[in-house]
This record gives C-alpha cells, structure tokens and sequence, in this order.
C-alpha cells in the first residue's frame, strides 16, 4: 500500500513534452554519454543511455561515472517537469547504490519525485539494463525562484 | 513500470511468521522505541512506532533519531526473511532523507529488497504517519554466513 | 592540505559551554541511550554514549540503532553552537557507514560543519571507540529562522 | 584529535607513483572530462579536473554530473594504492554533497581511504574550487581478489 504520489499543481504538460525527443540532448556531458530523455511526465522522467566501447572501465564495464552522471543528470531534470517557468533545480545531494554492472545494451533510469514541497523535492532513482536493476539512487533538489 | 522484485529461493513464511506480533518486541532500543513488526513476507516487512511524548524533541516534534533507529532497525531486519537460519545480517550504511515533521499517531516503515546477491542486499524504506510520507531511506546489508 | 573550516560569526562561547556537561542529557531518546556532550566549539561538537548490556543486540555487538540515533543527535547539535539564539536546526537528510562493530568501552563522536550558508549546514561526523574507527557519516541540515 | 589513518601493508610506491603524470589520463569519461591524477599516496589520492565552457551547465555552472563523475572515479581509484595487483576495486556506493557553484578555474577531488578491511574499503572524497570547498562525498568500494 505505497502512498500515493505527491500532487504537482505547476505541471504544464506541454514541458513536459518538450524536454523528450530530439531536443533531448543537452551539450557537454549529456552530449558525450548520450543521454536521451525518453519520457517526461509529472515529477517523472526516463532518460536511457546506450552502451559503447569508449564508456567501458578496463573490465569491460560500464564506468561507474557513467551511471553517476545520469543519476545527477535525472535527478535534477525531473524537477523542471513540476515547477513554473524560471525556477531552476540545483542539485544538493544524492546516494546512489550500484547495484550489478553493465556491459551492453541501454541502460533506463527512471527518476520519480516521491515528496515535494516549495523549495525542495526529494528523488527517487531506478536504473535498469537487460531487465536488470542496476542501480538505486535517492537525492535532494532545491528549488531556486527566478531573480526579480 | 518497474521491474519485478528479486527472487528470494530461502524464503520461509514460517520465519517471516515468526517475526511479526507479541514476539516482534526485542529488549534495547527496539523496546525502548516500541517498535512493532506488524507484516513480513518476503523481502518485504513494515514495522511501527507509535508517537508519544518521551520521543518528542523540544519543538514538538518526533525526534530524528527515533526515525533514524527505526530506519536501521527495519533495514536489517528484512533481511532476516529471506536468508537461511544461521546468516547474520550486518547493516552496512544506509541513507535517510527526512520529508516531514511527525507530532502524533503511529509512524509507519516499510521495509523492501531492491536487490540481493549471495553476500549483500540493497534495501528501500519508506515511512508515512497520517497519510503523508514522512521519510525514505536506501542502504546496503551485508548476509554474514555462519561460522563453521 | 584541507581547506581551513568555515567561518562562524554567530559562534557565541557561552552557549557553546552551556551543552557541555550536566545539562547535556536531555530528555527522551538522549536520555534513554545516555548521550553526553563533552565538548563544543565553534562547528564542532563532540558526545559519547557508554556501551551497557541493554543497548546490544543478540549478536553481542552495540546495536546499529544506537549509532544511527546518536549520528542523528550529533549531526543537529552542532549548528547550536553557530546560530544565533532562536533558530532551529532541522536535520534534513544523512547517510551513515558501520566501519566496525562495538562491543565495550564507550562511542565518542565527533561532530564538524564542514560548510554553511544562511540557511544551510553540511555536517561530517566521526565514531570511534577502544581507539579504532566504528562509524563515519555525512549530512545535511537546515538552519530555521525564529518565527516573527 | 582525529583517529591515525588506516595501515595498508599493501602499499607500493611504485604503483602510486605510476598513476601519477602523463599517463593518468584514461580513455573514456576520464579523458572526456581531463581527469588527471596529481597525486598519490598510501590510500590517498588527488585528481583534477579543469573547467571549460563545454562543462558549463546552462546557467554557467559546473555540471554536477562532472562533479559526480569525478567523485565516483577518485573513490575507485584510491583503492588501487593499497591493494596487491591484481586486485579490482569495485566501487559499491556513494553519497555525495554539492556545497558550492565552480565557474573557473579547477577542482581538486582528494580522495582518503579512512576504513580498510580485507574486502571493503570506506572512503571519503573532498572537492576544492579557488579555495573553497564544493563538494564532499563517502562512499563504500569493495575489494575483488584476482580470479583463480
């Protein structure tokens, strides 16, 4: 019997719409790991990254930094799905937990605001890869309002 | 949609029986706090604390570390439904955010499996008290095996 | 070469003295578990808890419960020692390491604010006991303005 | 009075030496984002990151998912100073906070193993920027022997 999710008066779908698809990619670090969002809703984003040579540790795995730079990237971009234009997210902290390595294929993460309130969200963060958990991440984003 | 749980083959409901009700009280800081185990199956328990005064901070307020004691307590415990008797689980770290202040009623900790390999399981938690989730937490158990 | 620790213009020595000592043990769960602080100082805060039969688990070893309410205690305790009177510590979220287990003697942690902002404290804090390392943790707490 | 750090009779000089210098960029996200190891001791090591426009976030920061990745990688890293070849460093889990925007300059992550057993290491990371503090990270690595 989960609670049911916390309630996001500031949903505006049409943003939500607009942070998936070709767009998605961000320059900089989302640029060079791939990262594409897949689905944005209200206060949940999915955002998959695909394997290749170059993001492999020299086991053959994918680098954890990897996985700790999509769970950043999630945690924060979920927030801008929740809140009125010129609020910014800023990350203030996070957990993650690898849970089994990676080696091919696409891994899914799947980021969900479990409790919000007017200046905080707190995250939740499942990554997945070949029908595998992968890694569990759990954070806090602070909501700045935009400068007068 | 998330992932099935993990499989959990040692899982024995007579266990998890054995864990919830009059014997659910351990002596110590379970005692002290009144933590009830109230349901365990597998890879899954919920316990409580019921909220009076002595646990109150100055502010009116459920003291953070009762919640933190409940949140080791329940991590651990799962644990112990779906290990082989004779494992010992040894919490190994865990993180807790706190979502919301409690004052009264009974708070509520679910306790859940995320991951699980022969040595170690990842355990989710979530608390609610009056309808409202109140914390999360996500930590690492280590499964010791029985000296020989 | 560590960076030098924040500054703590509301640092005022009188109630830094005050949590020391008789009136250190407060009612409810300090109590119960006999947290004593010993020193305080500018973002630093040192309590101990004394290891008795009582606060075991079944194992012989200091329940992890003991150390995770006594990481919380510690962690918001601290940032009395740099407000100014009135304000309110809410302890926000932490995350806490069993380094090694307990079995005698007595757990002394450390308590340090390794930054701050106006209304924000990140907090470290170090266990040991019988001179060895038992617990490391780190996080979060948010400083509240005294109501008008 | 900090505990002394942990003994690793694993230590070779040699080998710490060696991740120092030229060759301490890797392929991958550390090439990516310039990470260079600057130092290296007996569980301890110093990597750096330097900024550049592409590492800008939107709003003219760093992104935190540079910051993430760079603490993930330092974690692992540091484990390789203390353990016999061979061995692999596999990093478990970690938490991070972020205390500060970086805008120019570098960031020095200083990572120090401060727990060590047979098979786990714990270890905490502290970021600089200009002389400030930016971010602060723990986090668990556990130690692979070589297969048979």
């Amino acid at each position: 019997m989960p609670l049911p999710p916390p309630e996001f008066p500031a949903f505006d779908p049409a943003v939500a719409e607009g942070m998936v698809g070709a767009g998605a990619v961000m320059a900089g670090i989302p640029e060079y790991l791939g990262i594409r969002t897949v689905e944005a809703g209200a206060g949940r984003l999915v955002a998959e990254v695909a394997v290749r040579d170059e993001l492999l540790n020299p086991f053959g795995a994918l680098h954890g930094a990897v996985l700790s730079a999509l769970a950043d990237h999630v945690l924060g971009a979920v927030v801008y799905t929740v809140v009125e234009r010129g609020y910014w997210a800023a990350t203030t902290e996070f957990k993650l937990n690898f849970l089994a390595p990676v080696r091919t294929g696409t891994v899914r993460a799947e980021s969900s605001i479990i409790s919000m309130s007017r200046r905080t969200a707190v995250v939740r963060i499942d990554m997945e890869n070949e029908g595998r958990a992968v890694a569990a991440a759990q954070g806090t984003v602070t909501i700045v309002p935009p400068r007068a």
